[in-house]
C-alpha cells in the first residue's frame, strides 16, 4: 500500500516505514515560528512549565510583523519579552520588521521541503507549499517545543485535488483556492491534509503555490501541501536528489479526491463574511467597494504587486476609494521598489504600507470604518477582521482587487488584462 | 519709513499705505487649509453661526492626513463628515491621502507668494518660505472664514534673521532653526514675525527654507517669512514681476536684528523635552538611540531622503534599532521612488510609511513606548508626542537621524557624509 505526500513527510520526520491517518505520534519539530504578538505568553508558558534551556535555539525563529510598526505604547513591550529571551537563549533569528512571519520562513530558507515546522498562527500551513508539514498551534504547545523539540500530532487524512491544464487569462491561484472553499466548504478540511497537484499546479510559481497551502487553514485543513518540484528545491536551494522520497505513491489512499479542469476556473471572490461564500466576479459587476487592499501572507508578494502594477500604471484609483498595498517582505518591497512597481502604485494613488501584518489583522493601516466594503487579497473576511464588525469584506484576487479600486466597483480585472 | 516683509504683505493684501506693529485690522483670506482632524469641527461651528455657504469653495483647501491611513474604526468619521460638507458646499481641493498638509499647500500651489493663509494647524507657518503670510488658528476662527472670507489679525512686530556665508559640510536648514531657537528661546518669538535672510538663505533650496518657516511657530511666532526670488517664482509657478513689493524695505523697522555667519554653524541636536534645549551633536556622541524618524512637514522632503540615502546606502541600521521613514506627500514618495531611494531605504532596514502625519502625531507608525529615545527630524520633542510620556525625543537633520540609526547612538553625521 501506498503512501500521500503529507504521510511521507511524516514518515521521513519519524523514521517509521508506515503510518495511518488517525495514528498519534510524537514528530521531531525541525523548526519553528512564533511572532510578536504570541511570544510573550510562549515565554511565559516555558517558565511555568519548568524549563530552564530552549531545546534548540538554532531551531526557533522570532519575526515581530503583527505589531509593526508599533501602534500602541503597549506593542513594543512583546519586543522586549522577545528580545530578552533570545538573548538569554541565544536564538538568532530575529526578525524585528523584515516582513510577515509565513513569507520569511521559506523565503529565508528557515523551513525547506520535507520538514515539520510548527508556527503560533494559523496560516502555518502556508510552507506545505515547499513540501513541509507545517501548522499553526497555540502557544501553551509552543512552549512544550521550546523545551522538548516534540510535539504530538494525529496523522491527517488526505483530501486530494488534481488540477490539469492551463489556467485562462485573469485567472491566478487566488481564484483556484477560492473555488476550492466554496466546494468543500469553510469546515470541509477540518484536520486534513490537503494536497495539491496535476499539471496546473506544477505550472505555478513559488509564490502562487503559496496561496492555496496559505488558505489550506481556511477549509479547516491541518495542512496543505504540495510535492516539490526543481523550482521547489531551486527556491530552497537544496539539492533534488535528497527529496526523491517527497511524492505520493500512485497507490497512495486518499480520503476523496476532486479532479479539476483548470479551463473552468474563472475569477471568483469570496463575498461577506465566509470564506466559502464564492461567487463569480460576473455575477458581483457593479457592486461598490470604498476600499482595496493588497497584500498579507496570502498574496504579498513579487507577481502580486507586479500584477496590480501593470493594472493600475498610468491610471488612478477612482475617487473616493482607497488602496491599501502592504509587500509581504523587506526583500519584496526593495525589489518591487527596483522593478519600478512601487512608483506606479504610489502615482496610481494607493497607500504603501511596510512590510507587516497590519490591516490583514485588523491592527492598523487603513482600518474599515461602519458600513464600508472592502475588497481584499488577504485570507479571512470575518465579521470585523479588518476593523468594524458593521464593514463587509470580500477576498479576491490581486488583479481583482487592482481593477475593483480603478473603478471603485467589482469588475471584471480580464478587461484590464 | 520702510516697511518689513511681513507688513508688505499685509499691505498688499488690506491695500492699505501703511501699518503699524500691534495694529489690529481685518485680512482677505486668499485660501484655507482645514485638516481631517479638525475638519468635523469646523463644520459643527459653521452651522452653529449660522452660515449656509461658504464665503468661497475655491479658497478651501482639505487635506486628509492625520487619519490616513485610518488607525481606528472611528478615523474614517473624520473623512465622511468633510467629504459631505466638500459635496454640499462644492470644494474640489479634497486631498484623501496625497501627503501632509504643509507640504501640499505650497507643492500643488494652493499658496503662492504675497498671499494670506490661515490652516487649523499650528505648523501652517511653513508656507512663509514662499512668501506668503501663514498660520495656524482654532477651528472656530476658522468656522467665521468660511462664513466671511476674512479674519482680524494682529500686525506682528518683526525679528530679523540674517545669515551671511557658506555653510559646513554636514549642516542644513534644520541646524540654522535648533540653533535660533536655542538662542530666542520657545517663547522668543510670541507672536511675532520672524524673517530670514541674507546669502545663506538665498542659497537654500525651497524645500530646505520650508523647514525654517515650518519651526518659526516653536518659538511662538505667528509667521516665518522669506523674501520671494526666483526659486520662489519657479517654485510657484508665478511671474516675479508681480511680486517686487514682496521685500523688506531698506530702513524697514524691526524689533531686533539678529546677524549670523554660516560658517559657525554646527550640526546640532534639540534635546528633551523642549525645541530650544539645543546641544551641539559632539556634546551628545554615543547617546544611546532606539529609533530614528525622518519625515514630517519639517524634513518629510526629497533633499531628505536623498541625503538619508546617501548615508545609508549599502548599510544595515544598528540591531535593535529601528528606522522609520514617511515621505511628506505622495508625489515626493513616487519620485524618491523612481530616483532608487525608497529601495536604499528599504535595503537598509528603514521602516517606509506612507505620506501621512502618522508618528509625528503620535497616532500610528511607530509609536514609542516607555523608555525609549527617539532622534526625529520632525518639530516638536514633547513629552509624549510620539507615544509614551516615558519616552525621550532628539530632534536633529536627517543626516544627523540617519547617521545615528547606522549606530544606534548619536554620532556625527559628517563621518558619513
Amino acid at each position: 500500500m501506498g503512501y500521500t505526500l503529507t504521510e511521507k513527510i511524516i514518515m521521513r520526520n519519524t523514521k517509521r516505514s508506515s503510518v495511518t491517518p488517525g495514528e498519534l505520534l510524537n514528530v521531531n519539530v525541525d523548526r519553528v515560528m512564533v511572532h510578536d504578538i504570541f511570544a510573550p505568553f510562549v515565554v511565559e508558558k516555558f517558565r511555568e512549565m519548568g524549563f530552564e534551556k530552549v531545546w534548540n535555539p538554532d531551531k526557533i525563529v522570532f519575526v515581530y510583523d503583527h505589531l509593526v510598526p508599533t501602534s500602541f505604547i503597549e506593542d513594543f513591550r512583546h519586543h522586549k519579552i522577545a528580545d530578552a529571551f533570545a538573548a538569554e537563549q541565544h536564538i538568532k533569528a530575529v526578525h524585528r520588521a523584515d516582513g510577515v512571519c509565513h513569507q520569511l520562513m521559506p523565503e529565508l530558507r528557515y523551513v525547506v521541503p520535507g520538514q515539520v515546522v510548527f508556527g503560533t498562527d494559523s496560516h502555518t500551513t502556508t510552507y506545505g507549499a515547499i513540501g513541509s508539514f507545517s501548522t499553526g498551534i497555540g502557544y501553551t504547545e509552543m512552549a512544550a517545543i521550546f523545551g522538548t523539540g516534540q510535539l504530538w500530532i494525529k496523522v491527517p487524512p488526505t483530501l486530494k485535488f488534481t488540477i490539469n491544464g492551463e489556467l485562462p487569462k485573469g485567472v491566478y491561484s487566488k481564484d483556484i483556492i477560492l473555488r476550492i472553499l466554496g466546494d468543500i466548504g469553510a469546515d470541509g478540511g477540518t484536520y486534513k491534509a490537503l494536497e495539491f497537484g496535476g499539471s496546473t499546479i506544477k505550472g505555478l510559481s513559488i509564490s502562487s503555490r503559496m496561496t492555496l497551502s496559505n488558505m489550506a487553514v481556511e477549509a479547516g485543513a491541518k495542512v496543505g501541501v504540495i510535492e516539490p518540484d526543481e523550482k521547489t528545491f531551486a527556491f530552497s536551494g537544496v539539492e533534488g536528489s535528497q527529496f526523491q522520497d517527497l511524492k505520493s505513491d500512485p497507490d497512495a489512499s486518499y480520503e476523496k479526491v476532486f479532479n479539476y479542469d483548470a479551463s473552468t476556473f474563472k475569477p471568483v471572490v469570496a463575498c461577506p463574511s465566509n470564506v466559502d461564500n464564492i461567487s463569480d466576479v460576473e455575477a458581483l459587476l457593479g457592486s461598490k467597494i470604498d476600499q482595496g487592499f493588497i497584500g498579507s501572507c496570502t498574496n504579498g508578494r513579487f507577481e502580486d504587486l507586479e500584477v496590480a502594477a501593470k493594472i493600475l500604471k498610468g491610471r488612478k484609483i477612482a475617487p473616493f476609494t482607497k488602496l491599501i498595498v502592504t509587500p509581504a517582505s523587506r526583500s519584496i518591497y526593495a525589489e518591487a521598489a527596483k522593478a519600478g512597481i512601487i512608483g506606479i502604485l504610489v502615482e496610481a494613488g494607493a497607500i504603501m504600507n511596510p512590510p507587516a501584518c497590519g490591516l490583514c489583522c485588523g491592527r492598523s493601516g487603513g482600518i474599515v470604518s461602519d458600513g464600508e466594503r472592502v475588497i481584499a487579497t488577504n485570507n479571512r473576511n470575518f465579521l470585523g477582521r479588518m476593523g468594524s464588525p458593521k464593514s463587509e469584506i470580500f477576498l479576491a484576487s490581486p488583479a481583482t482587487v487592482a481593477a475593483a479600486a480603478l473603478e471603485g466597483k467589482i469588475v471584471d480585472p480580464r478587461k484590464y488584462l
